[in-house]
């Protein structure tokens, strides 16, 4: 899994655009877990999910499914393109919906962020997907002009379930 | 809708390659139906699903959903990259699986086929998504070098569910 998936790197705030109000959580590096294609982020049940690979002469196939790589059954996909370089997407939790990110094509990073402990994760493969629980915020941003974002949620829109303010977010975080 | 998505053409069997074995269906050409982003093609049950797309300065995004374009809940989801221009994927069908088709980048060709009439499809928007039921024998090819082929599959994968045979499709198809 290593070589092929994008290793999450220490948050440096630095490099984000002053528009992620993520700055209030602590950082912690940590080693994060590697179990049967499930790698544990250091941040609360995210996870990175090794999906399979197959490839023949007819091209190239990558499968996920539920007990293998998918971890909920979506009831709704979402597809991101065409994001300028500079341009940043996401920043918000959910209080319920689950999410799985699948960069197919390019590259993108996800900064995942439970309140407590914050990282970044460079998606630059289809092999891989980032599971997001609720109530984490998550923010998307480095786009490079061909990426591809599959983002396959566990319900339909609802636009009551979004936490878009950070402060909010973080006394549900405290609550919990 | 029909701007953004490619149109089905008549089917012209000296386009397939020789492999592709489905020249026993009579071919009968058709208007097709629209109702409410759904259009029905002259095959069986198979539709074109119009989806939603939300432009933005940060990007586009594509969306379906279960009671907006996406007909079934998906236990898996394949996507095929990579396919050289003159090779052909599928040539099966499924006895009980549903599946929802979504070309997110580049161009390919879906020729759907019911045992009595049969129809090509271009997907070269990630705008339209082609449903494709049980007991339609399905044919990919004419990718281009780009194209992005992903496929929302309403069950985990099982052998015994595929038709990989079209006398014993015909077969199957007669009985129904």
């Amino acid at each position: 899994l290593a070589h092929r998936i994008g290793w999450p790197r220490r948050f440096d705030r630095k490099e984000l655009p002053d528009m992620i109000k993520t700055s209030r959580a602590p950082r912690i590096r940590s080693r994060a877990l590697i179990d049967r294609g499930v790698r544990k982020l250091v941040v609360k049940d995210v996870a990175l999910h090794q999906l399979a690979l197959v490839r023949d002469v007819r091209g190239n196939l990558r499968v996920g499914e539920i007990g293998k790589g998918l971890p909920f059954v979506p009831r709704r996909y979402f597809v991101i393109t065409d994001v300028p370089n500079d341009k940043v997407r996401g920043e918000h939790a959910h209080r319920k919906l689950r999410q799985f990110l699948v960069c197919l094509r390019g590259r993108c990073s996800i900064v995942v962020d439970d309140g407590k402990r914050r990282e970044e994760v460079v998606l630059d493969s289809a092999d891989a997907g980032l599971y997001v629980p609720p109530l984490v915020w998550a923010v998307q941003y480095k786009y490079s002009a061909d990426a591809v974002l599959l983002v396959l949620a566990s319900a339909e829109y609802d636009a009551a379930d979004y936490i878009r303010d950070y402060d909010e977010f973080m006394r549900l975080v405290r609550r919990r």
